[in-house]
C-alpha cells in the first residue's frame, strides 16, 4: 500500500513502551539520530513491533515543522 | 526555547517551494534521509528558510505513525 | 505495507481539486458518505489519484473527534 | 456549533474503552464501515459517549491520508 | 453541537487571508493575545467567517504543544 | 529556538495531571481563558512542568479550527 504522507523514513526499533492506550516506540533511522512514535497499544501489537524489527517511521508534511537556533 | 515535542531532528535545507499560503521545504537529516515539511509562507520568511541553512526537523511524537512491509 | 493508523476506509474518488502546494480529494466510502482529504499535490500526483480510483482514507485515531448534538 | 473541519461523519456508538488519560471509541458510520476515534477520558464524560449513542466522527480534511494498494 | 476537543477559545476575527485551497484566518482571544488559524477556503467561505465576527478557535488538547525558555 | 508554528501564546501552569504515557497540562493564557494540552508523560518531566511556572502553549495554525454558533 503506497500512502500520500510524504515522509516514511526506514528505521530499526530500538524501544517499546506500553501504556494503558498508547504505546511508545524509538526507533534508529540513521546511525545516532531516533524517532520516538506513540501509536495505540493494539495497532503495536497487530504489527508485532518489537526491539530489532524493521519498521517506516510515516508522518505527513503538514504534521513536520522547522526550528531554527 | 525547549518544546514537549518529542522528536527534533537536525538537518540541512535541500530544497524550498512556496506556495500561496504554504510553502514546502525538504531537508537531509542524515545521508541520502530526507524529510519534506509544509509550513506556512510567513514562517519560512520569518525563520530565514534557505538552501544549505541548518534547521530542525519538530515532529510530536502522537504524529509519527509505523509501518511494516 | 501495513500502516498503525486504524482508519482505513475504502472508497471512490469523486472528486479532485488541485491547488499551488495542497490537491483537495472527496471520496464515498459508503452510499451517501463523502470524506474529504486535503493532500500534497506531489503525492496527488505520485499515487495517480483520479476520479473512479478506489482508494483508501487513512486516519489516526488521535485526529478524530467526536461531537453530540 | 458549526465547524471548520470538512468531515462530520454521523454514527453510532459501539465500543468505548477507556485508559488513564485517554478514551478510545469505536463508531459504526455505514454499514460494516467503523471508525475508531481516541479522545481524553474527560471529553467522553463530558460528551456522555455511550454504546448505542448517536455522535460525529469529526476530522480536519488536512489529517485525512490517501492510499492506494 | 458539543465537541470532544478540549480547547475552545472564543475570540473575534481581526484578518481573514484567502489563498488557492486553504485561507489563513487571525483571531483574538483576548486583549494582544491573538491565534492564527488556517482552514480551507470552502470552510471559511460557508462559516462566514469575516473581519469583526465572534469566533471560536477549537483545538484537540493532544495538538498543544508546551514549550518553556 | 524560534520554531515555525505560528501559536505561542505565553501563560503560566494551572494543573498537571500524568497517565501511563500522556500527562495533562492545563494552563491559563489569560485571565480566565485556559488551555489543555496533552503531551508525553517524558517531556513533562524533562521540562520540569509544574503549578506556577510560566510556559508557551505551541499549536500549528493548520490544527487550528474555527467553529461559530
Amino acid at each position: 500500500m503506497q500512502i500520500s504522507a510524504r515522509n516514511a523514513l526506514k528505521g530499526t526499533v530500538k524501544a517499546v513502551e506500553p501504556g494503558a492506550v498508547n504505546t511508545e516506540v524509538i526507533l534508529e533511522i540513521a546511525p545516532g539520530v531516533e524517532v520516538v512514535a506513540i501509536i495505540t497499544k493494539e495497532s503495536a501489537e497487530k504489527l508485532g513491533v518489537a526491539v530489532g524489527k524493521e519498521v517506516y517511521a510515516v508522518v505527513k508534511s503538514s504534521d513536520v515543522m522547522i526550528a531554527v537556533e
